[in-house]
């Protein structure tokens, strides 16, 4: 997706250690016309997976995940990272651990937004290591429903995340794949 | 707005203590196309106080913003609840409390994304006792930048918040108003 590749090349900030920051378009300021269409390209390549849900974590994953639902039509649930007093019963828990905060986290649903006969649809900001994205597979497996495709909106490959999920045998797409930092500068597949 | 308010008759859920469950649609699960035009109603009543940026917290308030940021075509910023590694320098900060976590919490800014000449419209999810509110508030007098407006998605007017903003003589704005429950279903203005 030339767009996204173009804001990255123009906006990215490359920090040391594979961490890219893209703070001023995507994980704490958002450009409102980028990610409408990231939902729009997410949405094309996905669609004939007919998903029902799609599934995110907060709070990043929002933004691309909400973009894909409005062109899918279909909901989108969110995972929370801690109990909100509204959910009620025994929710589904996945342990997880966020790359931004160097911490353990759990991800959580309720068991009332996903279902056995769902078509799920993943969604995330980054697919680095997978550890997010494997959690939300777990909640998938957990709740019966099945998995129908992983989509994320930045991929680094040399984290070697897209290895870890071949054998769930699923569509997985990433709309801008950087293979490696040269120079301070991402090097796109 | 009516389909919002048939949507808060339809699937929230009064849980006593003035808590109304909304996860089937605006906190744990989105409603698509409900938050689609939930973006564009808040669009249409700030329209003309030209906003330069949208400032909201995490997570639950980041889909009404983005759906709105789409529509009036400027930049949406989330406050984080912590702080994480891709931010850098010195944010503004302010303390808040988080009512569905029933703990206190820091909202967190970059100084990079809130500038002294921006208009900025906060928008969240409730407007109720005004605490989170009133924080982002307090992270928009830090930057310097001008509070253009406030709008909520559904305020709670029997918890008060509305009259905590007076003195701030900017447009407030909420979309569907709830005065009270009765036999476990909300009352409109």
């Amino acid at each position: 997706m030339q767009l996204l590749q173009d804001k990255i090349h123009a906006e990215g900030q490359y920090l040391g250690n594979g961490i890219l920051k893209v703070d001023s378009f995507m994980n704490h300021q958002i450009d409102p016309v980028l990610m409408k269409e990231i939902g729009e390209e997410i949405a094309r390549r996905f669609a004939s997976q007919n998903p029902t849900r799609i599934l995110t974590a907060e709070s990043s994953g929002i933004a691309p995940s909400l973009a894909a639902a409005i062109v899918l039509r279909v909901p989108l649930v969110f995972a929370r990272k801690h109990q909100p007093i509204t959910m009620q019963g025994e929710p589904f828990r996945a342990k997880s651990e966020s790359h931004t905060h160097k911490k353990d986290v759990e991800l959580i649903v309720s068991a009332e937004y996903l279902k056995p006969d769902d078509r799920i649809l993943i969604i995330d900001d980054f697919l680095a290591t997978a550890r997010t994205i494997l959690s939300l597979v777990d909640l998938v497996r957990e709740s019966g429903a099945t998995l129908v495709g992983i989509g994320s909106v930045i991929e680094k490959t040399f984290e070697g995340g897209r290895d870890k999920l071949n054998h769930l045998d699923v569509q997985v797409e990433s709309l801008a794949r950087i293979t490696a930092f040269e120079n301070d500068k991402a090097v796109f597949a």
